[in-house]
């Protein structure tokens, strides 16, 4: 049987989330408590309700508590999402996900149990300010305090340099991992290797190591 | 001379990457209309002052044009990110980017040429599903339409195999790029290469393989 | 087939435009989310509905982007002005035309591609402060920067003059174009012609010409 | 002594219709009751307060007795409008000039005495209607029921053609009043006058004659 | 055929008038724009009906205009009261009373044509404050600026003397007109006639006088 | 020493009746707890002050409990009207008089014991009925259920007769008790007393007898 | 016949006293003038209904005349509480308890002739701030100014005396009176008895006494 | 060093049970976001201020950590009294009490490791039925789900009556622990003590037994 998720609040983060699961191929059941939200929604989910979410016997006889997942996606309003969360705990839902507005709140959420807590605008915030000082950054992820990968797109003045002259593990000590080209992507490029614009290149290495190889080389 | 931020509109996004681009190293003058917003930043920014960025003469009078780049990232009030955006790019700022809270909003913001358009919640939330729907998936990068790059937690039953054990390249047709350890990074792992509990392993490989890994594999 | 307009908002600029436009033998669909306004309208109009403009699925089962005009005539609300703005340039309608509360949505307007901004206010401010200036000015059009016809009431004690009498193109510059009286309208009248109580005079020449006429002979 | 002005309203017909007063060379004293409105335009104006406008002794401690013309141009109050001007009337102001929201609250202002009543929204929404269905209609006079002055920009297929060739007198039975070129303003254009792109033409006749000239000729 | 009334507003002043109207033999119809309040009088009036009394469409199609008399009895909304009561100018209606709230108020009604103009809270004021300072005054009716007409309660300490033993007429100058007892009313009594407690007196003469002798004698 | 008012409320009903009682010689000390009110009275009050009247510490230390009476003339607040009665008569204050918004306020406040209880806006709606309906109906006092003393204007068709010709004993049952006249009154007028227009007079009789008078001889 | 209660306001004290009502066997009528109130505890009640009880004939309909006793639970509206126990007394309900927000709401409820008067949250503040003080009272009543009863846990110190042991009579003047053991209860208990963790004593005597024995023994 | 408490919301319940700890001798901060209610209490507690309980930052100053025991008293908002919880437990508050608005807010606090949650409107509604049902109840704990002490005012029917007549042992299996008479209390009292109007007895027995002799005996 396919796994099902709950989502609660569709808001633009709930939304999206859900969207994105059913895009995934997964049964999405959306609540939220403003109609207009439910209605903007329910052509694309597999069922979507006008429901008050903090309402313990309501979520019992739309049956969330045989969901697999219910994600607390409720926008602005604290009170409801911790609400909902106590209730989805106690009906005996298997994994309760929920966004958090604050540090506070994630520990009140974190206290009742929640299995995962989501600062989507913290983390966002974060990611974005990450990128808008690498311009050529595309993409990257923490993979310890130390490390990163990231992805960068090649500007004009590379163009038509090889790996060899590059030569990033020499000069920063950071790895190239795969050069994405249109016609497809090598992974583990060659010293021969070419890159041109409009390739992107992943890179591994220290955040420093990173970082300096974004500035001088890129940049 | 250091690189200079603008950040309009101090909310949970807006401070968010405000202090990470302080982190960073950068200079941040946080502006926002509502006084509150404003105290809880100031202490963490270069400046932080209390202003209504839809009015020219205040924007002005800050000095607003000579900053390399200004965020909009105010928080729930269209018109307001329209009319500062608008502000902004006829004061003459050299990179504008801007969040946007729907497709619409996005689409005017665009048309008033603002550089680069963020969608927060929207972004998050299709991250979120990825993440929910592959337990192990710590983080990912996609490269393209058909590659990603993931981050996997390895789990309990994996422990103990070697790289060639899983053999991923002739399994599922993606290789394994790092393996995270607590004594350090192994990129590029060799063969022999062992996985043990709470390792961390990054995968290239396109959409499908990369999925079939997590969900016959690592799941 | 005759030309249709579509009026969006029907406030008192839309709905004084919306009913001269039916006068002059268009149609016209005025839309409104305000039902009261609709219904205010409805019998006037060729159609009215309620409806809310900033919803392109809304606007593109309403038929709008067959129309020859849109015309955004949004009272107070800037961020609906926007929204329905491009939403119309984005359905394809041929002529958007939109009503500005300020030179800073006037600003946005312009970059979203809108045909014609309208001032209304603005307009109607200046207008109103010749006519009061020059009580005798009963309305009037700028040629250019230099020129101004005038539409003037004659004072009492004019009556009786010939406009070789009143000579105005050897004292003050400026020719009487026509004279209305109440059997029919003089034009280009002759020398002999004679002014009377309630007969309007219209007069061209340059502002100062104009205004010295108005000055000394008129008033 | 000059003459003075009082203008009770400083939203955007109030305000413009100060700032052109002021430009014509008068003084004018703006009062509203909205600070924000007062801090705007009291650099531009000869004096602005924060008053209470229905408040007698208020307007008689501004000296409002001696203006020579007040403008009620208060926005969407119609109390606040109407209690304005009866205190006008009652401090013996030698002109009181008011706008109207609505055919009842002109009622209303002409039962009071109000010497002269506008509707900027309506006759501007008329304005607007009689330009739209003319894209070559830059403005227009209406003398009479019948007549009208029209001031027409020259479409392309018209240039280089001479009044004589155009002949709109015997055609359409309107005269050619002046042709506005770069250059200057031709006054009662003798037939080998020519018209050429950029020029503007203005006509007189009938309603009928005019637009068929518009709709034919000219479009 | 009977002499009928149209109140309009059936707050605390508008239901009480509406009530004695009835309870003295007449039609009314009652009208308000609150349900609540139509509701609460509509067993009690003739008609009663929701509605918005501004619209003159409205007051039309209830044939208001064939009413003897209409009676602008609203509450606390001056700009309805006098948009109410120019429509029912312009109606035609005979005669057309008015509840004012302020001065201002009554001299807009004033100007509108209205009929009478009534001020019940400053009159009862006045009334209450006569009544308060004098606690033997049941009743009085100014008869000019001079004359008083007083209905006084006889007090214990006057008990079984005769008109002629108080002798007001010789002592302060003024009459007593009637002498009100249990048994019935005598006009115009005579020096013998004698006053117990309960009975009431009516007495008639200057403000000083009738001030005097309740102050004096009855207090 | 003289007698002292405080009065609690400075709405309509409120400062007219302070302002009365000023006029007749006594001390009165408004409060209220909009401080716009008591702005609006402080020049003509003996003291105003802003204060809450629930709160019996502010009472007491206004020295409320030495006045000799106190009316609470608040205007729409049930429950503060209530509050303060009961704070007046715990502090010993020996007359309490309060304004009642409906019957059920009305029995609350008689169950705590205020010593009289008033329904102007009930009393004046009655008062205004009886007028409407007799127009030279001046004023009126009910001596008792049957009997009534009522103050009327002469109508011109009853011009130059006198008493005896009008003869209202005979006819209807009614005493002529005064003929008020331009030049002063006339009390308990002789047969040969003419009245005339713009003359008053004052009649006694039973309702019927008054009321058939006011119909057939002087309306 | 059973003993029928009509609770008004069903907030969190009516909905409890509601509910423990019906627990011990009587019938409960409940009335709340919120939808949301009345279906939460219509199932649990005998009946309930949507009201406003400050409207007589909505009381008489109700039959409230003939319950034996209502209790005025309304939640925050003073206002409300003391019209509804007015209407209560004037329909002739026998008993009408009421919860009083405020002294001075319960001295207004007071003189309305309200039988019984309930301050619940100073009622509970004081038990609870007893309870804090010392942490092993459970319980207790005050006889009067001076003597108490206590319920008191043992706590483990104490474990394994003798009322003899103890002998809180001779140190502390006060008595046992009973021992509270899970297998039952031993009312006056003898000098052998011996109390164990988790028993629980009853003891009586002055305050001062039973505070010594808390917090010298016990606690 | 004395004990110490913080009172976290002052409304009702929290300023009775802080004035009560007072009473009792210990010290007491209050804290309210609303100055009003600060206002009204400082002159009873040792401090009082106005702070936002949610802001860890401001009860860190305020060195609550160092206080014995905090409680959440806070009014009706749910969301502040959740946050001022999980703040108070992380500054590592000793005790730390909140009252709760319902169960799901009471199991949400429980999670949050509140050391004690209080229900005051609930409980005092269990407390005021039992009361209700029996009016000579006039207190009483519950020792265990089978047995109560109760404290009953004697009825008149009763007085005279020995212990030995009433035989409460005997007929209902309830025994008279104490009897509380004006002059003093007999605790245990012999069967030859006498009850009397105005006497209080407490018994002690099963809630039946209890149950029976309240209805049979004393009511």
């Amino acid at each position: 049987m396919k796994y099902q998720y709950a989502v609660i609040g569709l808001g633009r983060f709930g939304s999206s989330l859900s969207r994105e699961l059913i895009k995934l191929g997964y049964e999405v059941l959306g609540i939220d408590k403003d109609e207009a939200a439910v209605d903007a929604m329910e052509d694309e989910l597999t069922h979507a309700v006008v429901a008050d979410s903090t309402d313990d016997e309501v979520l019992k006889s739309l049956g969330v508590r045989n969901f697999d997942c219910a994600v607390v996606a409720i926008g602005d309003d604290i009170q409801a999402s911790i609400l909902t969360a106590i209730v989805l705990k106690d009906l005996g839902v298997k994994k309760v996900v929920a966004k958090a507005l604050s540090e506070l709140h994630g520990k009140v959420l974190n206290k009742l149990g929640v299995d995962r807590i989501i600062f989507p605008e913290r983390d966002m915030g974060i990611r974005v300010a990450h990128q808008l000082v690498s311009p050529n950054l595309l993409d990257y992820i923490e993979l310890s305090k130390d490390y990163t990968i990231a992805e960068l797109s090649v500007p004009k003045h590379l163009c038509g340099f090889s790996i060899q002259q590059l030569d990033p593990r020499a000069k920063y000590g950071c790895s190239v991992v795969a050069i994405n080209k249109k016609g497809g992507i090598i992974i583990a490029p060659s010293a021969a290797d070419v890159v041109n614009e409009n390739d992107v290149m992943v890179i591994i290495g220290t955040n420093e190591q990173v970082e300096k190889f974004e500035l001088e080389v890129v940049d």
